[in-house]
């Protein structure tokens, strides 16, 4: 499939969303920072939750008026450590930068800092605000509800949404340890992927209405069955992906005051997040800290593997592997992508120079 | 099975179990401490956490001199929210109890509260710790790591332990939400429960050296190769598991300047924990709170499930029914956990009087 894509530079990239979004109301600095995001997904090869979505997704609802280009997001707070935020239906990047940073500047005084949001909207890959804490020297946490799409491991109709879970954490030399997984077996978007690939889908990811394994990804993109929560059978205990979920879902939904996602309308377009920050320096010494974590990755990396696997991956080094390729050599955006980006250009009036 | 077990009382097993800790060396406070969370466990029907161990692991490496009777734990705090503690090898149950009690009165008086702790050693079941907020209008975690004995999805030897994640959020007239799971498919002392009742375990639990599945849980106790992370393949995301224990390992291990589970020696004693608590009405009022949990609850249980399944529970509510039986008409002991509390009684002198 690699002769189907192109690369594309990623500075480039971010210019051209960035003018694609302004052109669709979204001013400047709201529009930089959705862009930066976007590509910074694409970057570190999770295509799920990149530029693919910028037509598809937030162009489609900012045109359709579901998404607000110009939020008035506002902070209740009643405690140095904690706040809730009405993020007024903006743009998930925009109100959850917004928070996250609130997050840490909480942190920054008080040693922790939680911001809850309720009435946001999709806001990417969560793996982006966890990471916002890392320049902090501070443990970064990122969570989000979405449409429930998920079943439990006996139930026909989902419970929660694929309400993804990020977790950042600094180090020395070795990349960031950057764990970002949705609560089901796999996010929606890789089944995005899929149907844009034409490939199948393995049994285990998502189910029909009698709970038939489905391995067409256009099935369950309209709406039959539902995705499965991470360990999937009773057996294998999908009650776990299950509990993170509704755990996800009271943190974001419950918390700020919105709801759970069995709650909301199922084709519901607001999303609730919810992010942490805890300074390291108030448990123990950042530089012990880092030096202690560098040994665990390193340790974990030089375990032997199966036969025809190369090494050990820890969260985040993968990912970060690709973003130094992509950096250099542009990101490989497939063609499908690329139609759609040209479709966007052509829509807003904008040049596709990439 | 039910033949081959006897409902005692959980008041007199309490106090059996606080003599014979007492006998044991460890002072009566802390003796109540431990037996009432070891029973608590078996309580909610969670009895790889319970009683089975009070002679198998606790009283023997009492004996052994592995766990410190008479430990005195020290806190360092640099913030209102954040402390490390060192446990000074106590009982896992005392050390515990003791920091997420701090981690509690840090959040009542700051708005979270966050303790990890070093050098402590097995503390039971996660759950207990994290309920301990319950009463306190707050949301409570705990963590612990462990022995190292899961692998990740794709090496030969283990990368972490079982490393547990236990939530617990208070509800109105529901029973509160509980999670507690390790990070693995299973937690280590389901095998245990196998081997004792004398049955196979499932593909996907465990694997040999050569990743093959194992369905003898003796074989797994003997060391051969390990635990699945949950998850369990790269297919079907084992990297999640493994990924969820390894930010357990961070936040218990590291965070406490100990270090995580694959830096210490195969037959560790030594445990790290991490405990948090998170005032609720810091974000939110807590009747509108506890109210939007009980309808998140309902809407979940309302949903249909497979033929042959009575309902879907939410994380929590199953062990809330088994507690209200067992309180009222005993704990169901299996005869070789009599028989093992029974040569316990002997050995320390006491009556097996249950």
């Amino acid at each position: 499939m690699t002769t189907e894509r192109t690369r594309v530079d990623a500075k480039k990239l971010t210019d051209f969303s960035t003018k694609a979004l302004q052109r669709l109301g979204v001013p400047e600095e709201d529009a930089q920072i959705t862009a930066r995001m976007l590509v910074a997904s694409d970057l570190r090869g999770v295509e799920s939750h990149g530029v693919a979505h910028l037509n598809m997704f937030y162009a489609k609802r900012i045109r359709a008026g579901v998404i607000n280009v110009n939020p008035k997001p506002k902070i209740f707070s009643q405690s140095p450590v904690a706040a809730t935020m009405d993020g007024d239906k903006g743009l998930g990047f925009v109100i959850g930068h917004r928070a996250m940073t609130e997050a840490i500047q909480r942190a920054d005084k008080a040693g922790a800092g939680f911001v809850t949001v309720r009435n946001s909207t999709h806001f990417g890959a969560a793996a982006y605000y966890a990471m916002m804490a890392l320049e902090h020297d501070m443990i970064g946490i990122a969570m989000t509800n979405a449409v429930a799409r998920v079943v439990t491991p006996v139930s026909t109709k989902p419970a929660v949404g694929t309400n993804p879970i990020a977790a950042a954490v600094p180090t020395d030399k070795k990349p960031p340890f950057v764990l970002d997984m949705a609560t089901s077996v796999v996010a929606a978007g890789k089944l995005e992927i899929a149907q844009r690939e034409g490939t199948s889908i393995p049994e285990g990811w998502a189910v029909d209405k009698e709970r038939k394994p489905i391995t067409d990804p256009a099935k369950r993109v309209t709406g039959e069955g539902g995705l499965l929560p991470l360990g999937g059978t009773p057996t294998l205990r999908g009650y776990k992906g299950s509990g993170l979920g509704v755990f996800v879902d009271i943190l974001c939904g419950v918390l700020s005051g919105s709801s759970a996602s069995i709650l909301k309308a199922s084709d519901a377009t607001n999303y609730d997040h919810f992010f942490g920050a805890l300074r390291i320096d108030n448990f123990i010494s950042i530089a012990n800290f880092k030096k202690s974590m560098d040994e665990m990755i390193e340790a974990i990396e030089a375990l032997p593997t199966l036969p025809g696997v190369d090494k050990v991956y820890v969260a985040g080094s993968y990912e970060a592997e690709i973003e130094k390729d992509r950096e250099a050599n542009g990101i490989p955006l497939h063609y499908k992508v690329i139609e759609d980006l040209q479709e966007l250009a052509k829509d807003v009036g904008i040049e596709y120079d990439l």
